[in-house]
């Protein structure tokens, strides 16, 4: 793992939003430290406290870049509080933020991690704010490991880790499979817990009384009408549900989190 | 052309949206490819599925950019489907990105250009998802293209293109000429089809019944009262309309591509 | 100071958005002239022709970057008029944009910087447009800076620039300061002109005929309850008003730029 080279990648996935000064300030401190580092933001913009939209960013991404990437997350309803800064090594690569199973979705896929509780507040910024620990905790250490400082240097082992619901879809009966909708894009497209392992041909997609047995390759596909509900494999490798020319979660009222059954004669 | 450097420039201009990770994503294989590759992003806030506000924001600002840029724009109704992905060698750079016309202004206004339709897979990321060519088909050809990789080598000439209509105003009549509008900005101002050329200076111009014959240098002309209506050469080469303090495109109930007439004794 | 290296960091913070092509060609501007330069969106959502909004993300942010770095503002309604472009050498970085005040907050702050009039046209994009200043002035001369250009060599000395009013509170009697509101953010945090050493424990902020004498060190802290106005210190070093989970703008309807007082027993 080529880390403490002069291109690290340190990506920002935050709820800071654009308007505010908040995330110029942490590539500032990055670039104060680090100015080789090759700063990446995965969005800004993710709802207010969100942390499972987070989570979901961060999982349908981190494979896109390469090994020792450092992943800085932060949204952050604990900040000041007891909640802990952590570290994951996973994936050949680094995540960095709060303690509050942002990482936790990577974490259950990739199985094998370490974590460190970040307890070395020489690699702080001073004095270290109650409200901005995006600029004084996550940033600096950051960079300090993009320039090659080993996690154990920046905290201790810890064992137990908050986690987020685990999105793995249960079996509830032979040919019930109960997953649940884990995120909703722009676009009104409702990403589901439903990996395409699950899916055979004949399987039906119940969502709030709404049936769904077409299932489509791409967008575009000509036999969709409008306002036609079908599924696809999206983007992040989980099973979507998509409206033609129009928002499936307002078609279909449906909320993030919410149940969605699997009927048929799945595979798994 | 310098291809090939380390610090190679890649834009982006997208419909993605910046709440979620997708162009993150997109920037994530461009760096696993080109660690050395410096992205840029025109905009990834382009309309869903608006490919002339793509093309005008492309138009509007590929000239900025240094020799051997690459342009990456995805506005990608189509993908999935038959649409070919397409690389186009234009005015000493290089646009990545679905054949749907969203080159075609640039195409244009140049003349010479070099199409190539991208065949060779072996370029993408694999798999190739049906839903997200952005991150499997045109940032690893971009990534590639600026480790110096010939055009020759990505694809096979392409002799067709898609087309926009064209924005070239048209002659009416002796005097009349018909334009459109081309573009609405965040502050209202409407973008004509006319270059300054076409003005003389008792030139008038007709929208939504509204006669426009102020022609101003620049916004904060104290001749200018609250409200009024004026012309001036905006900033991407085109005749603008603008209102004093107030966005134009309301005040004239103005949409884009709409005509506009220009009256009067204009040089062309 | 280290100017003219190869990653000369150049930050950007405008009204212009991410939706047009503007905040694109600026930095295709600069990294024409420097192709190794490092830039950093401060932001490009300040609201449109929001000068304090800029002046005020400047303030709460420089101190996170580099010496060296160079900042460059346009938020500008007078471009093309006789508004001034200017230079601003202070605190070991660089300030470019236009003579409205922007930077008059952190002059304010720091005290000692020099001042230039930007009249070397030598070092703009021609021809300069009389309504994008910030691509044909403001990046290049950046640029140029990023170079190791020396200010002296782009314009003149200048002694007056355009203020902003102070943001110092004023002792108005015993015991009484009036301050205000300079900025609210995305979360609806009022943030006040006042800083820590203003405050005792006794003291109480009153603001449209609420009073606040709750001061908190962190939002998260457990004391807090639904609704509850309290104080806290923000991360740009100024006091903040908060409501626990809620936006405290509008629990309290407050505006930008409106007063509060500070009574009690305070420190200065």
């Amino acid at each position: 793992m080529a880390i403490g080279n002069r291109q690290s990648i340190i990506t920002l996935l935050t709820d800071f939003g654009t308007q505010d000064y908040f995330v110029g300030a942490m590539k500032g401190v990055i670039l104060s430290i680090n100015a080789g580092a090759c700063i990446v933001d995965i969005s800004n913009e993710i709802p207010a406290q969100d942390i499972r939209a987070a989570a979901f960013n961060l999982l349908a991404s981190y494979q896109s870049f390469p090994a020792a990437t450092i992943h800085v997350a932060v949204v952050d309803p604990g900040v000041g509080s007891s909640r802990r800064p952590i570290l994951i090594s996973c994936a050949d690569q680094f995540f960095v933020g709060p303690d509050n199973g942002i990482f936790s979705w990577v974490c259950q896929r990739e199985q094998a991690y370490r974590a460190f509780h970040l307890t070395n507040d020489k690699f702080f910024r001073q004095p270290v704010s109650a409200t901005f620990h995006g600029r004084d905790i996550f940033a600096p250490v950051a960079a300090a490991l993009s320039q090659g400082v080993p996690p154990e240097e920046l905290g201790v082992p810890l064992g137990d880790l908050i986690q987020l619901e685990s999105i793995k879809p249960v079996t509830i009966d032979k040919g019930v499979i109960e997953a649940r909708i884990i995120h909703i894009d722009r676009f009104g497209n409702c990403v589901t817990s439903l990996t395409p392992e699950y899916l055979s041909g004949s399987a039906r997609l119940m969502i709030n009384d709404h049936e769904i047995s077409s299932f489509r390759e791409f967008f575009a596909d000509t036999a969709n009408e409008q306002g036609e509900i079908f599924c696809y494999v999206g983007s992040a490798g989980f099973i979507e549900i998509a409206a033609r020319n129009a928002p499936a979660a307002e078609v279909l009222s449906a909320r993030c989190e919410q149940t969605v059954m699997l009927h048929g004669p799945a595979r798994k």
